[in-house]
């Protein structure tokens, strides 16, 4: 493991919950010296108590104190190195959820001595004491921003180090292979072969397959993790954005709001089923007889390329002429997705013209291999449900029960994808018979990159730019 | 007391920590079953230790199952009765500060027999216990609210119980006196006096002063805890909403913006020199010379009621007619207010008009009693520092160190003045010989107002209607 030296031992502060204003919060002070640092600004109520002679794992009840001024009544709890979420001695100081209070406290232990801890600090420093891994790190991010069934689970299999141990029981393989191929190398003027081909060659299959299966996991990861992706395009007065405030008001509670943890942008995305669904914004299409060929339009459509689900919004009190003109663009575009054609205002149809519309939707359904045709009406919340059903049985995730392992980082896929290309030539080399040394050098380079995933190759950099995307307190 | 028969011991949960995500959150749950109920969801690491039988204030590691799945690794606290917040069995749970894991979590409490705690909850079970008083349960709302350095003093003097003392003191004072009183009635017959007349007239003195006094410090208390009122005045485009942004921008991080915990309606704040300010809303005067009388500004000078503090922001390249006619109306109105006469845009001033604006500014200041002129610019900061300084200086709220007892709370200063009312009928009584039984009415009156606000006296609406004011979780 890459050494980090830069300050790990000095004693950190933060705020752990989340801001704002609340009944009690939580500020985690970490470092060799946290203990007795915390105990200059607390003092136990009704006893001689201190911090400093706490058995660990223990509550104190007192006051925080700046100079004779009592800022706060706190409940203080004592962890010792190495049984703590940092693998440091910690002291967790339950305050009362005021603000003010939380900045007074925060200012007071700058004053003791603490620095602020920098974003994803607190982890990090887990990370480097050994407790945990970086995947096992990165999971923890993960953790706070899931908001479905779905991604919490992957978040939390990862953090509890399933995907690490594939990974190690991997790079164990890998290490047996390259150990017997190098053998070979120290006896190379004999002209020995201590390292069965076929095993190798079968070795070298298997662990191809596995990374190859992991890899290929991410698209699935990536949706459980970042959603599906749906794009919903229409004409401008379709009511699209009536559509979506009506999905998402269904399941306010679970509207993803997070910013900061794991993701830079955060689009519109709504938890349906346990399923996560991110809507991409789509610029609503003008009116067709003039516009069709504009650049925003055409920008809408390349959007389609980018979506798993389209939902094509029509209103129904549209000319079937009109409708017909803009099947003409969307349908080709959106072959390879599965394709929702939903027909808004369906209250405003006149009985007598019910038949043409659903004519019409049958035969626009027709021309495409995934279309399903809906009759909805956003602004009275009708068929809304059967839309959902539809969004739900489309996404059809694969089932993550079990230990199968998906991927869902963007930073693992890339490393997988290294490594499944060192592999590759590993594969390539047995079957041309290429030097030794090279074969184990890719299979060494299989390993490094094996190893960046978990964090036993890594670099300050690498880990800089992980964790200043946690939040601070984290 | 009066006695609080529901549901005080069945078992609540909420979360405690402020909404929204972040690195942790607390759960906390409360109530003669809370620990039990707590096993049956959790689970330690590598060992068979449970909640119920570990010691008091200590943490235990573990997890969160929902049946065979992990929702979260966790830290439990457990505190046992009469040692914890509400003076009940009480369980925290440290998790990961998710949103969709908290929610989980309280979803499971609540499927294993939690009830989830109406807003301040916690609080009133730490009143039912005896633990606080009512006074001090108030003042938790207070100290969550508090915004500044003299608000959150005279919460935390509260919560500590110091005006509590000062009240059971005066309550002492009353009893022996009615007890005094009631004995002579007891040897009615015999006309004897065993409380000396001068003596129980120096009493209700003494007490009539001190009741005084506290309902007196109201005007002060209310101005810590809600802020001094400041009225801004001027015409439309004197620059009176780029003076108050100028005037937030500068303390952004003590712009109080707390809903729901004591207050109901939320003005702009600013915190300067520790005190607080609370501006009032005042439309902007239209042009003077067609609306001058409409019923807009009347309001607009209605407010200049309202305000301890008025700033007067001029356009200073407004016609001097103009300025002199609107002075009129502003100076005879502010007359016991301190009056800031603010000549803003004074950087669009022509050199040559200066001498004509300081002469119109000193004219105008010599015609109100506490008037000050300023010339300041708000579009580029200058002279702002100086508007601030002045309202500083203006507000003199008198200092509250040391023990001196400040009323913050409006229920407390109604109780205050219920209780004056009665210990002057007490003095008038004492003066005008009225029977001892009449005497002894009216103290048993003055004592009753002072132990509503301690909750020595109280009903159940009483105190519904103080706790549905705090936030959940508190």
């Amino acid at each position: 493991m890459a050494t980090i030296t830069n300050h790990v031992n000095d004693t950190i502060c933060a705020i752990a919950t989340p801001a704002g204003s609340g009944g009690i919060a939580v500020i985690r002070v970490s470092g060799s010296n946290a203990i007795q640092l915390c105990d200059t600004i607390f003092a136990a109520r009704n006893s001689n108590k201190t911090l400093t002679t706490q058995p660990a794992n223990t509550t104190l009840y007192g006051h925080i104190y700046d100079n004779n001024e009592i800022i706060d009544e706190v409940v203080c709890t004592t962890f010792r190195a190495p049984h703590s979420f940092t693998g440091q001695d910690t002291i967790e100081i339950a305050c009362h959820g005021s603000q003010y209070i939380q900045q007074r406290i925060i200012t007071l232990l700058l004053s003791a001595g603490c620095r602020l801890a920098e974003p994803g600090e607190y982890t990090r420093r887990a990370f480097a004491s050994g407790r945990i891994d970086l995947s096992q790190a990165e999971a923890v991010a993960d953790l706070i921003a899931a908001t479905s069934a779905a991604a919490h689970r992957l978040a939390i299999n990862q953090m509890r180090g399933q995907f690490s141990q594939r990974l190690a029981q991997l790079r164990l393989q890998l290490l047996e292979f390259v150990s017997l191929i190098e053998l070979e190398l120290d006896f190379s003027e004999e002209d020995v072969q201590f390292a069965d081909r076929t095993r190798l060659n079968n070795l070298t299959q298997e662990i191809k397959q596995e990374i190859q299966r992991l890899t290929q996991s991410f698209a699935v990861g990536n949706a459980i993790k970042n959603g599906i992706p749906v794009a919903i395009v229409g004409e401008t007065n379709a009511g699209k954005s009536t559509l979506l405030n009506r999905l998402v008001h269904d399941e306010r509670a679970l509207v993803s709001n997070i910013h900061g943890t794991t993701r830079d942008v955060i689009e519109d995305t709504i938890t349906l089923g346990g399923t996560l669904f991110r809507f991409i914004d789509t610029a609503g299409i003008r009116d067709t007889n003039d516009t069709i060929e504009s650049m925003g339009i055409e920008r809408t459509f390349n959007k389609l390329q980018q979506c798993e689900i389209a939902i094509w919004l029509i209103d129904s009190t549209t000319p079937t002429q009109q409708i017909e003109e803009l099947s003409q663009r969307i349908i080709p575009q959106s072959l390879d997705k599965q394709l929702i054609i939903a027909f808004n205002k369906a209250d405003l149809i006149d009985p007598t013209q019910q038949h043409t519309i659903q004519t019409l939707a049958q035969q626009l359904a027709a021309r495409h291999p995934h279309a399903t045709p809906l009759y909805l009406s956003a602004k009275n919340d009708t068929e809304i449900d059967t839309l959902e059903h539809k969004l739900i049985e489309t996404a059809h995730i694969p089932t993550t029960e079990g230990s199968d392992i998906i991927v869902t980082n963007a930073r693992h896929y890339n490393a997988l994808q290294q490594a499944l290309e060192a592999i590759n030539r590993v594969a390539d080399g047995l079957a041309n018979n290429i030097p030794t040394d090279f074969v184990a050098q890719d299979i060494r380079e299989t390993m490094h990159h094996l190893g960046e995933i978990t964090g036993e190759i890594s670099t300050d950099d690498i880990l800089g730019s992980i964790f200043s995307r946690f939040c601070i307190g984290k």
